[in-house]
């Protein structure tokens, strides 16, 4: 998706609606292998169904300023930025501060945020409580119905928690905020090796130039070799392309379709 | 790990022998959530254990000039860089280009890789696997016993492909280049919530600055609600940390120690 528009069969369609994103993973846990991440993989699939670039993925330690700078850096860069992690209550929780410090805001109170943590409790909050109020100045808190703690936003930031759990539950009761022209898919599974077709996949580039075109070997797959993908924001492109795929590669390559 | 030493029971250890680490995933197929990236997961452990910091993971679309910046940020800002994907012989495999034009070298095509190819192939090398021998001008090319494919790494840059079973393998046959100071790591999984034991744990912190202490809260879990992690390079220096961190929290909070 590098032009500005897209081929189609009723002319072109602007590509000014799609929207980009990226994800700052903020996790000593991740990098040292404490923690698999599995916020990225499932960021990438939602994303992908509302039509969402999704563009860089970077996880990071958690330390005040390389939060702050690649936090700037992404908002500058994309349209939405997601971050994960580093909001609880406990001292290596730096991600408030971290956004707060890219923009050049204080961090502070948020009254409302205490009040609701404090319908919440079943006991009087404790400093490592309010710890989770202090949020950036200005920020948005968005109430998302029936979660104990809001999504905090902050410019295009969306600071979202690192427990996959709340991660999702989080994102799903946002997610209308974003939208874009989904993509359509098509998978198909072959049984010759990657090198075999490689010819038969440049010549189809050429014939689509703007395909979206994934070829992915597959080593303990009894009845393909390779996964192909095809994609377009433009369904009878994408349609037109598997024809003249299919066509061009041996007869009985073909495992299936999807 | 910020400081230049670490304290310890005879006196202090030097990083100097530590080593820095960050992963270049280049992947579309990752960023639009069509192939889950597990890769990043399996070098975290795996360095871990070695004892080298990984301290960035970047996953980026596969665009040359990108790929090439990238790398090029990378390999001044860390000791080992390792990039995960991008290098079959479809044309969707820019990596061995992107990592060329980030040092400024030429690619050509690489004869003894060449003749390796043809030896453990059983028909003749078509153009899509000769694109496979085309390798930044100078690089080393590191011969990993069985495997087909060799490891081509380019000044600090180790370039391992994005099939999860080769990037595994390649990876533990050069894993011996790689070593540091091994981390000691201590898991407490306690009973109570986060919150309530956040002041244990900052006073926990107080008393050893030098500590990696991370806190990770679980959802579905029976017997506990928080992992707690201690670490150090120096084993007193964590063993005395645990015993201190187990007598301040309440009795019976300690689900298990391991």
């Amino acid at each position: 998706m590098h032009g500005e528009c897209l081929p189609g069969p009723c002319g072109w369609v602007s590509i000014s609606s799609m929207s980009t994103a990226a994800l700052l993973v903020i996790g000593n846990e991740i990098l040292s292998g404490k923690v698999r991440d599995t916020n990225s993989a499932f960021l990438a699939v939602e994303l992908r169904k509302l039509g969402v670039d999704l563009e860089r993925i970077l996880t990071i330690p958690d330390e005040i300023d390389l939060i702050a700078d690649e936090t700037r850096a992404l908002s500058h860069a994309y349209d939405f930025v997601f971050t994960s992690g580093g909001i609880g209550p406990t001292h290596d929780d730096m991600t408030m501060d971290g956004i707060a410090q890219a923009f050049g805001r204080e961090i502070e109170l948020h009254q409302s945020m205490v009040d609701r943590m404090a319908r919440y409790s079943d006991k009087p909050l404790n400093d490592a409580m309010k710890k989770m109020a202090m949020i950036p100045a200005g920020a948005d808190v968005l109430d998302v119905g029936g979660l104990w703690f809001p999504v905090v936003v902050v410019e295009n930031v969306h600071i979202l928690p690192g427990i996959p759990e709340l991660f999702e539950k989080k994102f799903q009761s946002i997610q209308d905020r974003f939208s874009g022209v989904p993509f359509i898919l098509r998978k198909l599974y072959v049984r010759e090796s990657e090198s075999d077709i490689a010819d038969i996949l440049n010549a189809l580039l050429r014939e689509f130039p703007e395909l979206m075109l994934g070829s992915y070997p597959r080593m303990n797959e009894e009845h393909y070799r390779v996964m192909l993908t095809l994609e377009s924001r433009n369904e009878g492109y994408v349609e037109r392309a598997t024809e003249m795929l299919v066509k061009n590669l041996p007869a009985d390559a073909v495992f299936k379709v999807e």
